[in-house]
């Protein structure tokens, strides 16, 4: 069946994504801050939208994944989303927020009857093109079984982790988990060359057992080989992190890990590094920036 | 071929280590601080034997994992391995030990015309009954290839990494790898607990990506459901990242990451809990103690 699905924020991530949804057969319309981002999703049937509240107001559903968690307030309220959308709506927020921001959203969109999920991932530009991602869902139950067929063409990992917020929640669980991990796989890289160790043998000899993880395997081979390509940002980790350590904070939780880390994120991205992949973090203990 | 081999060490990893050389064919003479528990591999045909230096004398090729550098002190040194042993002799320690201490041994044993070689393992009591572990080496080739017949009967992952020390050095660098990393995977089940989520679900939703690591799909799950049963020791744990940052100082190294991890280990022996398994971190937080 097909449905009316408007598309805010075609960046890497989000292009990726709504093709998934034109190749599933959906009236796509799009919307971005800078139009030629969404050329490619507009020559292959998507339709232009001149602003958030233009498209909510003619989609049956409405998925934003944009930037900040500015650009969600930018989006979302004043003249946006909300303002356009209706009763019956199905509304999702798949940026990686705040989970009270989440919470804004689902009370104003329960105002007007519309339905809201906050539904940010994991996977990166791989997963999104591969459809391959992890989709973490806060809302009602029944929103999550209507935004499911959606879900489905974009990942395969997809669960509902309790009302709305716990999307958002989830994901800090995510990042928070990210952040002491990378401290541990640099450091050990570190302390391999400052030993006089060849750190890819180093590698082999470690990632096989308790000390195996996804970014000792991904991301410390690019960064020993100096390619600080960004699979995901410098500047985009911080505000993750950012937000984790904010919504902690309010639980009144002290995570001395995540504190550690931060501050040397906030580090490198002072040193205008924020463009750079998160595998960064190398460099600037090999300049002596620690 | 059968080697006399000298096995000092029966603990829970030495004594299914040995077991494994006793499998193949080579006579064995064991020698344990704690007799009874060298009794399961005398009845398979070890032969008792009653101390480092008798055991080195007879033994073509003699294999130590003791549990602490004051005990590699004592079991090598003085009236120890090096006393008894002579040219030619084979000897390695695979206890989890200092880089310089496995040096000194090197230095001493190149005195006498022995072959030294420092070789810790990962991969825990699992890994020594399937011969799975990953055996960490340092020392010479020539040395390297004599052993590695033995190597093959417990381990899967066998690499020469360096000179003496290099073994030692290799095991730091998995141990500081995965210091952080509990730290980031205990902090992020912490968040999920205080935000109300379900932790369990949010590791089926984490553990798939980026945050992948073992220690989150092995030790959280075992954490979260209260089991604190040793698969790896605190007191163990403090001991092997005390020798870390020891060796990172004097290669004036700052390890932030590795300096948080350990205050809270050793908070954590302090309160009692050195016996319990690393995944205890969590009951620490859990407690406010952090």
């Amino acid at each position: 069946m097909s449905v009316s699905v408007g598309f805010i924020g075609t960046g890497v991530m989000g292009a990726a994504m709504a093709g998934h949804l034109l190749d599933a057969g959906h009236h796509l319309r799009v919307y971005n801050r800078t139009r030629d981002r969404a050329a490619g999703l507009i020559e292959r049937g998507a339709e232009w939208c001149d602003g958030p509240r233009e498209i909510a107001a003619l989609s049956d559903v409405v998925v934003t994944i944009v930037g900040f968690p500015a650009d969600v307030e930018e989006v979302w309220f004043a003249d946006g989303v909300l303002a356009g959308a209706g009763r019956g709506t199905l509304l999702i927020d798949m940026t990686t927020s705040s989970p009270g921001l989440a919470q804004r959203i689902d009370r104003e969109a329960r105002r007007i009857g519309a339905d809201a999920l906050d539904a940010p991932v994991s996977g990166g530009d791989r997963g999104a093109r591969e459809a391959t991602l992890s989709i973490m869902v806060g809302g009602e139950p029944a929103a999550f079984e209507r935004a499911r067929p959606f879900f489905d063409l974009l990942g395969t990992n997809v669960r509902l982790q309790g009302p709305a917020g716990a999307g958002q929640h989830t994901k800090m669980c995510n990042q928070i988990a990210i952040a002491a991990g990378m401290l541990g796989v640099t450091e050990s890289m570190v302390y391999a060359r400052a030993a006089g160790l060849d750190p890819f043998r180093v590698l082999e000899s470690i990632e096989t057992g308790a000390a195996g993880s996804w970014s000792l395997s991904n991301l410390m081979p690019r960064a020993l080989s100096g390619d600080f390509a960004p699979g995901f940002k410098v500047k985009h980790f911080v505000k993750d992190l950012g937000i984790a350590l904010e919504s902690a904070r309010e639980m009144d939780l002290r995570l001395p890990g995540l504190d550690a880390v931060i501050e040397l994120y906030r580090r490198l991205e002072q040193a205008g590094d924020g463009e750079l992949g998160t595998q960064a973090l190398l460099a600037l203990y090999e300049r002596g920036g620690v």
